[in-house]
This record gives structure tokens, C-alpha cells and sequence, in this order.
């Protein structure tokens, strides 16, 4: 019998005294079961063969996992719905799946105090339904909106197309309970509206990826439930005149509540997806709304209508039915699954980039981004959340063409540095995970490095919290 | 010759050496001068005998400091205008003050990104005024807002009266400059409106309080020009009763820009320091803005004074004059020196607190804040940002009184139990320093502080940022 052999062993047992402090059926050791949790919806990053998976059911069952984890130094990989898109919730060899996607209650809503106490595996739309009966909203929307928990939400500081006017995840964090390395329990944060009490130590979870502790509860912040918009369309000839048509709307101070882009690739894919009512055969589309009160909303979108028409664009539709509005947002939202499925018939490869540049830099983004475009053998198609600057290219490619991959890649890898050449970020929202760690380090600088790795080491110790993820 | 005597020598030799790295005339060893920058504005902190004070005026000088501290391990307590209320900034003896305040270049306006590159000693009204020639504005508005640097401002998290609409220092923070403790300079954070590329590092140094890093230049998001408010007063019998009015008010979804109280003795001290047409002999004054565009400040106000009539408000005036505006915020940020003068004329003590409780607890914290208030031989008198929950209770004594002084400390004390109590914290917008590093204590539980003991080994591994300071 081989070390290793012996080694794995000693482990099936250990497990079995981890079961013993578990919710009953939490452990779960089919390997088919565990297989089928390893990987998040990310692209070219491995899954690894973890020991187990719990599906967490209470904090005591994630307080027990680290306990243990720790006396054995097993990683741990805590995982929600696991639509991250960047392999953070990725399995690790000889890791456990720590999956509180369970947890997914709601604790309690405060419409006084405008917050709410939610487990981390609440969906983030389940909330949005439910602070809907109080009058209440959680703004932050991904992509993911319909799938995704809060808890995953926090943990890569999720964003989503309502950022433009109200901010990501992070503003809406006030306080956490998190399980540490070693089990250890605490409290983070404050339940008021203001608070300096010491470090800002949610801020410092909000992103971590998993990689300082498990969030087994948030207080979130809350807003009255938002005004309904109204929509406007502007078709442009071109990706580079949409681009400085955002930078000279955003920069005269307008507060639009949603300013999406879709390139005239995107346009076609989502019209072969479904009837959206898209013109076809544009350069780029920006979808823009605007919710200001007493007749701001009007003016707003009048607004954007002349600098979209002074900076090239053929047309802008104005409308005020709800129904249209509603059809737009879900065409923006079909972008996801419409690029998924042209994918499929070029041979299943797509990687979405997610850089994040000044917004004063978009038409010279769009204008590198069409010789990038050029320069490899691949098709890269953006939709974005153009209003903050945050571009999500994808690379179409053939993934059983190696040289296709290979291409892919290099396109992917040239999208982030053209983001970093303007000023701007490897990832506005998506996170780094394993897919970026090699690029967190192009990004940062040697202080700022060190400071991380400082920061992990003191509260991670041990290194078992989701090892090699974020850190390069 | 002893020991002591020795080591101060040796020493005064080293400043030489510091001196000659640094800008000239940037180190200062009169120890006058240097007394007369030991301390800020916080009462009963001890105020330390510092080797020396730099006067910096560049990166380079700071650098050159923190690689000398580092050398000879000599505590650094880095200072901007010292108009903190904590302590913080106060000296520790053989300790340097590293004073930033000389440092206040506004190195970039950009107003298509509405962002700014600031130096720490830019002073924040100075900054307010230059922005508003670009049509823009940081809304941040601490009472020191006249004095108080930016650096300061970010140092230690500061709020004011417009944060119950537009949020506090942090949520302007985008990226920042800082030197760590061994003189590396690193750039933290980011240049565009979204971006989560590692994690949050410039949240980690937002009200830290100069224990963690030398904050040397700040990039800050900024607002379109607020519109101009309109504003109401509401005349109350007794605190206890406004309290329920903000409670309901801001529970409704109002979202006012201004919404302050003054306690009956609070207004009186106004009244006897100036004439800003307040009413005497009230219980409680809640002043209210406004400025939501389009009618809907009107609407706003309309409301307040309906919660407000409802809730026992004897009176509600509304006023859309300018003049009046101005003339009531002021009357607001009279309160600090009204408050100072009154104090003087009873002994000169007066200990400001700091506690922000949920919103819904603010007519509890009324109540039991009058039992306080009759419970010790000394006077109380509030003032707050109601809005946000965020109260000023200010404790008046007889500083040369030992037993004043010590009934003050107790009276102290009760008011940070209460906040405690009521579900809030010991501070809302002041910050820890020395004067609340006890109390830290309580707040925080053993996980917390034992992260915030790892953070701070792990950026500080010698110790010698503002030592003694947040942590207990």
C-alpha cells in the first residue's frame, strides 16, 4: 500500500467523524455528486478532485468543516450557486466543497431601518421579490440576478447593470457574520447607518472571493423601492462613437439608471436568440434609463439624445411604455445566453472579459479593441455596462481548435492589458479567482502585493482558505 | 551620564541625519513648536513628549521619515490638521509627528471621469470650492469642514450633515497613494467607477487612523453639483418626540439632504451665542433639507411635516428662501463653538460623544439619554445627525472640578453603554483613537479584535504606527 493510498484512508475516516458534526446528510461523499459542484461557470480554470462537499445547513455546520479543516489542514473552497465567472468556487485536489447554498433564508426585513439580515445562499432575486411587499429595494443586479445567492454576491462584490446610479454590492454591505479560518465566529461591522468602530472589516470580506473567511449572514442596506424608468435606444455606426457618447453624456454630470452597450456582433446574436424588437445591422446599440422624479427623467433622456445624435448616431427611440422597457433590459439580459448559444455553433468556446476603464477612455478602448478584434483569429463580440466603463468583450473560438484556444487566449490576455494601458482594471465585477491571478499581479504593484499577501497570511494562517485563488 | 541621557543624544544625532533627507526646514526640533502640534481637539488624552515634527512636503519626506522610523523604531503619529475629537493625532512620547497638513496640492480635477487627485492637506471646504467652478461637488461635511484635511477626512472615515443622503468619506474613495510603515510606496485601488481586481485595500485604510499606513494622495469620486435645498423646522416639546418623527420620517423612504436636532439646551446655547432667528425655549429643534428636484423637494418637506404634527411637533416651518437655508445651517454648525463658549463659562470641560443608534431606536435613546442626563452632576446637551441616527450628546462640566470630572467620565461612559444597548456603536463618525480604545473593546468581539490585532502586526510588524491608538 502506497503513502499515498494510506493517506487518503486515514481521510475517509477523518470524514466520517466530520459527518458525526454535521446537519444529518450534509456530507457528501458520492463522487459524482462532488464532481458535478467542482467548477463555476468559468472557463479554461481546472477543477480540482475534492475529498467531500457539505451542504452547509447552519453556521455550526460551516463552524464544524473549519474546525476541522483546520486540525487537518484540508483547503476549504466555500462555494454558493456557483455562477461566478471567474473559477473562484473552483474545487481544489484534496479540498472540501463547502457549499452554503443551502443556507438561504431570509432572517428578517426592517422597513424602519431599511435593512435586512439574509443567510448567504439567498437568491439575490428571491430578495428583491420579497423586500418588493415592503416597499423596499436591493438595487445591485448581476447578470447572474436570477440564479445567484447573496452571499456569492459578496463574496466577489457582484455588480450588474444598475450600478451606473446605484453602486455595487459593497455600498449595500453593513455588517457580516463570518466564520474563520479556524472556526472562530464573529461579527463585522455595524447594524446603523454610520459607524467607525475600528477597521472597516466587511469592506475587506466584500471581494475576498473566499479567501478570508465564510459569510454565513449579511445586513444589507436598502433602498425605497425605485421609481420605474423610462428607455431610450440610440444606434450608432460604430462601437467608437457610442463609446464617446458615454464619456460626454456621463461627463456632463447625467445620472441615467441604466447605460448598457451591445456592438453590432452582440446585436445579431441576441436577434437570431429571440425577438427583442433590436434594429439588426448596427454598429452598436446603447440602451439608457433614467427613474429621476417630476419630469427629470424626460430631460435626461433628452439629453442623451442630443449627445448621442452630435457624436454620429443615426437614430434614438424614446419610449415610456413600461413594456418596452422591459423588453430592452430583457434583450440586454439575453445577451448571456444568445453569445452562449452562437458559441455553440463555432465550436463551443467563449471567454467574457470584464476590464473596467475610465470612462473618458471609451472611444479610444473601442477603437483598440477592433484592431485586437483583428489582429487574432477569433471573434470578439462586447456588451457592457458602458455608463461605468465596464466592458465585458467576449472571445468566440472553436475550443477543440488548439490554435483557436491558443488565439482565444492571446485575445483575452491583450482585452486586459489594453484595459490597464487606459488607466483601467483587469475585472470590474467578475473577480480575479483562478482565471486573472496571474493578471492581479500586472495590476498591482509590489506594495500593494505584499500587502495582500500580508493581509492572507495573518488571517489565513494556514493557507487553507480556497489556496491559490485571487493570490497568484 | 545615564542611560537615558545617552539615547537622547544619539538620538539628536539621527534627526540630523533625517533632516538632511528631508525638504529643508522640513524638520522641526523646537520643542515649543513641536508641544504645540502634540495634541487635536479631543479632551482627557494624554498628549506625549514627541522627539520631533516633520513638517512634510513631499513623498520623498514622508518616505525618508518611515525609513528612519523603521531604522531606529521610533513610533510615527502622522497628522493633518488635528481637529480630530478622538486623539489620535496626539503625541506619544519619543514619538515623530509626521504632519501632512503642508502637503495640499489639488493635483487633478478631471470632469469627465468626476473624479479628483488631492494631496492629504488639502483642506475640504478649499477642495468644495474649487469643484464647484467644474459644476462639481464632494459632498463630505464634517463640522470641521473649514479646517479639516482631506487626509484627515479619509484617515478617520469623516461624516456630517449631508451623509443621510449622500453617504460618508469612504463612499468617495477611490484609490489612494500610501506609504507603509518601512517607507515602500504603494498605489491602492483604482482610477474607474468600478473594479474589485484584489481586495479592497483603500476601504482597509478609510478610518484606520494612521495605524496601518501615510496616506499621501487621494483619488476621490465626485457628485454633479447639488441642487440647492429647501428647508423646514420642526418645534418639538421634548427630544423624545423628534426622535419618533426621524424614526418614522426616514423609515417612510424620505430621503431629505439635511436632517439635523437640536435639543432645548443645545438651541439656547445658539441663542446666546448669535442670532440665527432660532425659537427659544423649545424642547428640540429637527432642522430638514431638501433637494430633490422637480417638485418632490416640496413633496419631501410637505411629509416631514405631517410625521412631524403627528408626533407632537407643536410648530413646522417651511422655507424656500435661500437666506434661510443658509442662516439655519448655520445655526447647525454654530453649535461647536456656541457649545465651546457655554462650557467656558461653566469650567471650561465638555466631552463630546459620538454614538450612532438605528433609526428606530432614536426615541428610546431619548428617553434614556434625559435619565443620564439626570443621573450625574453635570449637563448634556445634544445635537446630531438625526438622519442617520448619528448623535452629539455633548457632557458640560467643570474641568476643575474633580468630581465633575470624574460624574463627566461616567456620564461619558453611560452614553456609549447606551448607543451599545440600543444596537448601535461608540462612535458614528469621530473615530476610536485614544479616547475610545477601551470602549473598542466592547464593541467589538473576540474575533474581531483579534483581527484587528493580526491586520495591524501583519502591515505593522514593528508597531510603530500611531501606536497606542484604535487598538486598546
Amino acid at each position: 500500500m502506497s503513502e499515498g493510498t494510506l493517506q487518503v484512508s486515514s481521510r475517509v475516516d477523518d470524514l466520517a467523524t466530520l459527518a458525526s458534526q454535521l446537519s444529518p446528510g450534509a456530507l457528501v461523499t458520492d463522487r459524482d455528486v462532488i464532481d458535478s459542484y467542482a467548477s463555476d461557470k468559468a472557463l479554461f480554470c481546472p477543477a480540482g478532485r475534492a475529498l467531500g462537499l457539505i451542504r452547509a445547513r447552519s453556521v455550526d455546520d460551516v463552524v464544524a468543516v473549519m474546525r476541522f479543516a483546520t486540525e487537518h489542514r484540508i483547503p476549504v473552497v466555500t462555494q454558493g450557486a456557483r455562477t461566478g465567472l471567474s473559477g473562484a468556487a473552483n474545487a481544489i485536489d484534496d479540498s472540501l466543497l463547502l457549499n452554503v447554498a443551502g443556507m438561504n433564508e431570509i432572517v428578517a426585513i426592517d422597513p424602519v431601518n431599511q435593512t435586512c439580515r439574509v443567510q448567504p445562499g439567498v437568491i439575490n432575486q428571491d430578495l428583491k421579490t420579497a423586500l418588493a411587499e415592503y416597499g423596499l429595494s436591493y438595487p445591485p443586479d448581476p447578470g447572474s440576478v436570477a440564479i445567484s445567492t447573496i452571499g456569492g454576491n459578496v463574496a466577489t462584490n457582484a455588480g450588474g447593470m444598475c450600478c451606473v446610479k446605484y453602486g455595487v454590492t459593497k455600498d449595500y454591505v453593513r455588517a457580516m457574520t463570518v466564520v474563520l479560518a479556524d472556526g472562530t465566529v464573529t461579527k463585522l461591522g455595524r447594524q446603523t447607518a454610520k459607524g467607525v468602530a475600528g477597521l472597516d472589516l466587511p469592506a475587506l470580506l466584500v471581494g475576498s472571493e473566499g479567501t478570508l473567511g465564510t459569510i454565513v449572514e449579511v445586513t444589507l442596506a436598502l433602498k425605497p423601492a425605485l421609481a420605474p424608468p423610462i428607455t431610450a435606444v440610440g444606434i450608432f455606426p460604430d462601437t467608437a462613437s457610442a463609446g464617446r457618447t458615454v464619456t460626454e453624456y456621463m461627463g456632463s454630470g447625467a445620472s441615467p439608471s441604466l447605460l448598457e452597450l451591445l456592438d453590432g456582433p452582440t446585436v445579431k446574436m441576441v436577434n437570431d436568440y429571440g425577438d427583442f424588437g433590436l434594429p439588426d445591422d448596427v454598429g452598436a446599440l446603447l440602451i439608457v434609463q433614467s427613474n429621476a422624479t417630476g419630469g427629470g427623467a424626460v430631460e435626461e433622456l433628452e439629453a442623451f439624445q442630443r449627445v448621442a445624435e452630435a457624436n454620429g448616431s443615426s437614430e434614438v427611440f424614446v419610449s415610456d411604455d413600461p413594456a418596452d422597457s422591459e423588453m430592452l433590459v430583457a434583450a440586454r439580459r439575453a445577451v448571456g445566453p444568445a453569445m452562449e448559444k452562437y458559441a455553440h455553433t463555432r465550436g463551443g468556446g467563449e471567454l467574457i472579459d470584464d476590464v473596467c476603464v475610465p470612462r473618458s477612455a471609451l472611444g479610444e478602448f473601442f477603437e483598440k479593441l477592433r484592431l485586437i478584434d483583428a489582429q487574432f483569429d477569433v471573434e470578439v463580440a462586447t456588451a457592457g455596462h458602458a455608463g461605468d466603463g465596464n466592458m465585458h468583450p467576449s472571445v468566440v473560438f472553436d475550443a477543440g481548435d488548439e490554435a483557436q484556444v491558443a488565439q482565444a487566449q492571446e485575445a483575452f490576455a491583450a482585452i486586459m492589458q489594453l484595459g490597464l494601458d487606459l488607466g483601467g482594471t483587469i475585472t470590474g465585477e467578475h473577480g480575479v479567482g483562478f482565471l486573472k491571478r496571474e493578471w492581479l499581479g500586472h495590476e498591482l504593484d509590489a506594495g500593494a502585493r505584499l500587502m495582500h499577501t500580508q493581509i492572507k497570511d495573518a488571517l489565513d494562517p494556514l493557507g487553507i482558505l480556497n489556496p491559490g485563488k485571487m493570490f497568484g
